[in-house]
């Protein structure tokens, strides 16, 4: 007998990207394929301070089952954190999820039936698209520029699929692209959607690590009714391998958001929710956050002045001002799939654009990730990968 | 405008139990409704222990993005705990899940299409039931008594069901009824479910807590062809607040596993999978839960001795040798909302029967929980069910 799996299984057992990051541990590898935080920036001391408080104050209360919506203390603290980023809301407007991961998931499993469209940005976050397909989604992209998703495409796929049932986007320092959508697009979006009927499901995970330009505010500062739900992270900020990402919504949406929530873990981690509210009571997290964008700062400017100095000149590459990833684009139509790889025989890894695409994938694509590794790394690494580029240009 | 949510949304915003729960927090209401550990007994001192450890050692680390499948280190320690339960494998047979609760969220999600029906136990877990019926699920109840789920009527469901997805029974001190299947009849389950090319999911939060009785090896211990999927978890034995359950499991499901939890939260908090495992090293599980089983012994005990003292001779109880639950019956036909209702107006709460069952309830039935009451709320408690049900009985 085997297992007869669900359609939310996907029918392969591995794809490209995996087997990227797996030979990227090779130590030879010099790799820019993943999308993790620096680990030398992680306040390790100042969380196992705040950790051994919360065990003293609450130990028998952080160890025993709690409520699905989360710490109502850090719901708290996350709503401050939201007004500092110009959206002006309360506790109950937040919901705490297992890392923005888990939020993504049940918004998704919330809103989708087999069938239904979902409208994402072409490229965007691949796990995204992995959860949309698992239940079913059919999805549609809609077209990007060096400022984010385009107002334009986005009516016209509007008026093609009036039945969508939420758009997807990532607003800040894109993953995969690095691209940030502007204010205005921003608040004609909402008017749009709004006037078409459709959510907005906003995805800010990298948001507050923004090293240069001005900040825009969240889609979410512009909607007056109710209709986008945004969804953000400790991740980036703070540690990844603390699970715990949110969402901010009208209560409506999360009393249905609970249901489900308890479903599928019963709450997050509650030892995990009291050390972040600690973490956030005694230490300076705007400071920490500076920290870290510094440091990206300068890797991100070493990684696109190395670009400029060894690609060629019409290779394109996007231009972030916070985050962790920059987009490049090789002319000359070559599959985005057989240049990974020719940088991986190389020992340098990237993620293919291919793996980015709700449709079909635009050719000589590729993610590079600055955040992960050290000046050495990024000047090899990108002379590596312009070696490739040129011995493609001369084929 | 507002959210067309999707099937996988229960129509209500709110359900009986819930409103249980929610009154049985004033303080005057002794609650039996819950099911939560004693508090008393979380080893608070040697949980901090271990976390300062695992931050001195492992800081950096353990706030990373870590691998769907869990801390290899936690999943080999996993194993030697099954290897004690008689179940024989390896760490490459376990998989971790943020709780028991993700583990049967994400089992269903693997294998439930809408429609596609799965044999439960009459009565079982609610949360199950909510998350089958969540996939869309079409839930065929099999009977029970005081063994277990009942064989004779096993065979009829699979002989009217060939097309089963799965079977879930929660075979040790059983939630709702604190029952526990036989030997005997897991390894007469185990043969009908293979003859009939169904696989079994076996969920097992409370073997650990036995405190009478003799041990009787896991579902999983009897199969030799892999399936039987065996769900089990931290949270009765250590601390249910540290979301941490698992999955045993043969690799090629697992595999399978992976991709749909990489979808859900990326992975389990991995500082608490760190702290679990340290904990493991440095303490004395067994002995701990000696300390846990030695409170709930006494407590079930006590709570069985005041039933017996205090409810009509005509009331059935089950006679749990572990766990958190006794069972109850009263005759004469009563609606169990009802009689929860009544409960509550009497200051002590109860969950009704109702809530359980995959079609039609038993009526006259509830659920009683012994471990998170001290001994003067649980005489108290049971003296104020008994004037409730003596009422009813003379009216």
């Amino acid at each position: 007998m085997s297992f007869h799996y669900s359609n939310c299984v996907p029918k392969g057992d591995s794809n490209a990207t995996e087997d990227i990051l797996k030979a990227a541990a090779n130590p030879k590898v010099i790799s820019f394929a993943g999308g993790l935080p620096a680990p030398e920036l992680f306040p390790v001391a100042a969380v196992k301070k705040a950790t051994d408080k919360v065990f003293d104050q609450f130990g028998q209360q952080v160890l025993q089952y709690a409520g699905a919506l989360g710490y109502s203390k850090l719901r708290e603290q996350i709503a401050a954190i939201m007004k500092t980023r110009q959206v002006n809301t309360t506790a109950d407007h937040i919901a705490i999820a297992t890392g923005s991961q888990q939020a993504i998931d049940l918004v998704a499993k919330m809103l989708i039936n087999p069938g239904d469209v979902v409208l994402v940005e072409d490229p965007t976050y691949l796990a995204a698209l992995d959860v949309f397909r698992s239940y079913g989604a059919h999805l549609i992209g809609v077209e990007m520029d060096d400022d984010g998703m385009r107002m334009d495409d986005l009516q016209q796929k509007l008026a093609d699929y009036p039945e969508a049932k939420f758009i997807y986007t990532v607003p800040n320092f894109q993953n995969p692209t690095g691209r940030t959508m502007t204010a205005a697009r921003r608040q004609e979006m909402v008017k749009l959607t709004h006037a078409a009927g459709v959510p907005i499901v906003e995805d800010d995970p990298y948001g507050a690590i923004r090293y240069a330009g001005e900040t825009v505010p969240p889609i979410k500062h512009f909607d007056h009714h109710g209709e986008v739900v945004s969804i953000s992270s400790f991740s980036k900020m703070l540690a990844p391998g603390l699970r715990i990402g949110w969402l901010t919504a009208d209560p409506a949406f999360l009393q249905k958001y609970t249901l489900l929530k308890q479903n599928a873990d019963l709450h997050t981690d509650n030892l995990t929710q009291y050390i972040i509210s600690q973490f956030l009571m005694d230490e300076d997290l705007p400071a920490h956050i500076k920290k870290i964008t510094d440091v990206y700062e300068h890797r991100a400017k070493l990684m696109l002045a190395e670009i400029d100095h060894e690609f060629p000149a019409d290779v394109y590459h996007s231009q972030p001002e916070g985050g962790m990833f920059i987009w490049v684009q090789v002319p000359g139509g070559i599959d985005s799939d057989e240049l990974a790889k020719r940088c991986l025989e190389a020992n340098v890894a990237v993620v293919p654009g291919s793996a980015f695409y709700s449709g079909k994938a635009e050719p000589g694509t590729f993610r590079l990730n600055f955040s992960n590794m050290n000046d050495d790394q990024i000047k090899v690494g990108i002379k590596r990968i312009a070696k490739v580029i040129n011995e493609l240009g001369t084929n």
